[in-house]
């Protein structure tokens, strides 16, 4: 070899998962991050390298860090507050502790114990939506999950006492601010489509095109917000709301259950990627999403936990399994969502979700370091015949050893490294009591 | 206090959840263990004891071991050998490589390794049905995890290439057989109605009543065993045969799928267990089981995983999920399957199932002490409003720290005591290398 510089970690005794775009699987395979944190080489044969760090993954799968398409991270201070009950009841019971709770210390609190626990569970990418965002990217910074974000669009009297003007004034200057790491910039979040009306999407359709910015927007996730949206839209569909003020072009629209024949079309046509949040959706019994009439359509359709108040977790394995059994039984065929598909939407479809596909999804050289390597001796992962399968079938959150993120290693023998655990865990806690009390005295 | 014996363990600071009649929460609770592995007291301020051991639980949940109900744990041998299609193709699959591997040593290697990931995961106590149950029975004794088992009835020129005739005797002997822990006798296992004649199935009626043993059998899994059954036994359903047969009486049936309302009503009046093995039903698309309308029937419902070749893992959390999940989805209905009835489904209505709810499935002073003690420090588990709700859409197995069973530690920080674990592991890893010749050479 001839590189100068020092090769960062070598990860030798592989079974690389790539998900690149034939699938493959690397049988005993190497996998060395160069001194700039992206994956230098890969390789069926060892890699001369001089690396400050050798990883023996004992045969054990090695695959890319997991990509949260959609959630609500600060929610976790809402985390079972309101269960067993239907997505409208549950906003009912959340909004009132959300405005006596929320600020940017309880946000930070909350939004870091979502991170401890994404990262412990190989999640290294998130999009997230929620109030005061800039406490989210201190979160992010400080811990080295990679997080998308910004200020989102509804009325609100509680955290964010922030009429549409000042929003636009704030989410303008979040756009224009230089970050210093990828994928912090470039969204526009209009909520939804029942919270915000036509002109006012109209004018956040005008923002993101100035910006060439993503839109993230919530659409179409149960039969009340259809209802909600045909009664303020004049009988039309989030999509086709969203698509006449020109807010559907490569947009991220988070849930798509309830979706027309039409409104696929708009959404392929589109480019729009779908995110699926199998466990809010199933739990709120909001509905079953057409995952296979969208990626018939040719609809990228990526994996979201939702916010773990909805979810309750935060846990792309879950997500996974739900998401499979689910088509299945719907569609009453075991063969249709295959276990390759099911590990490419919790990776490279999240990616391309966020654009940032060129950069992460995928364990292929020139990419950013974003890596599982899971556990080789877990009882369910044992006998592993395909190692597709037993992810898509057999992994959980217990299962994951060492995550990297940018070619740092993050969580090591299942200790995150860049988060105070017992103290992330304390504070929310606490905060908890407050949650409690701000409900009871509600 | 005034005993003589040595208590065997005190737990304090918990949240003891207890799955009693009226799911009795104990904050700040303790429970003190006797010398002979009963609970010798519960109350929620500190008890006198003279144990040898304290367990801190730091606030966590402290809850009764999980009951599996319906399981072939030797299976663990061909995990994910066939995926993404049906029972019947599977079962196609796996039929020759379970004739050419299995025998005394490779049932024991696989049920041991599924020993380790029950009892990692919280499982104490499992319905089996397999092979060579010697095998498993010796795994139980050496593990300490509670086995129900015994020989089952199917034609097989495989492992057990034993006659109608033969089993018997062979069943027989194991009803006469004394054993020397509670629950490993008394069962009788026709595997199902589609693979046993109506004269089989009632010379195993009469063994049972002759034994007063209990019934384990496959019943109404999938459309395809719907057909077979009515074709081989005169357009009846599994149930009517197993009634007219004299099998139903306490049955615990596997699955039950496709039930028609008379199948309920019978089922109700014969006091027979469903067993709900929701990973299973959903992976193969085999439909989704009548869970609102038994219990509505005043039905008991408990939990299993299946074999974890159709699960495919052996993780109860997960069947809690799809179970609850799956119901709210089905019923347009978030409210149904409340938290509270998804840990009695996993607990105390196993323990029904196999007729020992006066000795273990809920934490009650006199039960044998099988208790899981929860990771008071998981950020999925934070905050933790309510315990049932945490259980029912939060715990995955990584949140298990220590498991108790029958007074005794057999999990500690994570770690399976009575099981080498990387030896039970790597067994089964070089059994799955046998198995992948015989399909490939099949």
């Amino acid at each position: 070899m001839s590189t100068n510089t020092q090769d960062r970690i070598a990860i030798v005794n592989a079974q690389i998962v790539t998900v690149d775009k034939s699938a493959s699987v690397i049988e005993n395979g190497s996998l060395v991050i160069g001194g700039d944190g992206s994956i230098r080489a890969i390789s069926s044969t060892s890699i001369a390298n001089n690396a400050s760090e050798t990883i023996d993954a004992n045969g054990a799968i090695v695959m890319p860090g997991l990509i949260n398409a959609h959630t609500h991270l600060g929610m976790t201070l809402f985390r079972g507050l309101g269960d067993d009950m239907s997505l409208e009841d549950f906003l009912a019971r959340l909004m009132p502790a959300e405005v006596r709770v929320l600020n940017y210390e309880a946000v930070h609190s909350g939004t870091e114990l979502a991170a401890l626990e994404s990262l412990l569970g190989g999640i290294t990418t998130s999009l997230d939506m929620y109030y005061l965002p800039d406490a989210a990217l201190a979160v992010a910074k400080s811990s080295g999950m990679r997080l998308q974000t910004g200020p989102n669009f509804l009325e609100s009297d509680g955290p964010e006492p922030l009429k549409f003007a000042d929003r636009l004034k704030w989410a303008t200057q979040w756009l224009e601010a230089p970050r210093d790491t990828i994928g912090t910039t470039g969204w526009v979040a209009p909520h939804s489509t029942y919270l915000l009306s036509e002109e006012q999407l109209r004018v956040l359709a005008d923002l993101a095109a100035r910006f060439e910015a993503r839109i993230h927007v919530h659409a179409s996730e149960t039969v009340g917000e259809m209802q909600l949206v045909a009664k303020r839209h004049g009988g039309r569909t989030p999509i086709q709301v969203l698509d006449d003020t020109k807010l559907l072009r490569r947009a991220v629209l988070a849930h798509g259950v309830h979706l027309s024949d039409h409104d696929i079309e708009l959404i392929a046509q589109n480019s729009a990627t779908v995110v699926h949040c199998p466990a809010s959706n199933f739990k709120l019994a909001s509905g079953v999403a057409r995952i296979l009439d969208l990626q018939r359509a040719g609809v990228n359709v990526a994996l979201g936990t939702d916010g773990p108040a909805s979810g309750n977790d935060i846990d792309l394995w879950i997500a996974i399994r739900l998401a499979g059994y689910m088509q299945k039984t719907f569609a009453k065929n075991p063969a249709v969502l295959p276990a390759v598909e099911l590990v490419r939407m919790a990776t490279i479809n999240g990616a391309r979700a966020l654009q940032l596909d060129h950069l992460i999804g995928s364990l292929e050289v020139g990419k950013r370091a974003d890596i599982i390597i899971l556990d080789a001796d877990s009882p369910s992962l044992t006998p592993n015949f395909d190692p597709h399968t037993t992810i898509a079938t057999c992994v959980t959150r217990a299962d994951v050893r060492h995550v990297i993120v940018d070619g740092n290693v993050v969580v090591r023998d299942r200790k995150c490294l860049t988060i105070d655990h017992k103290t992330a865990v304390n504070k929310v806690k606490l905060l908890g009591k407050q949650v409690l009390a701000s409900v009871n005295n509600n």
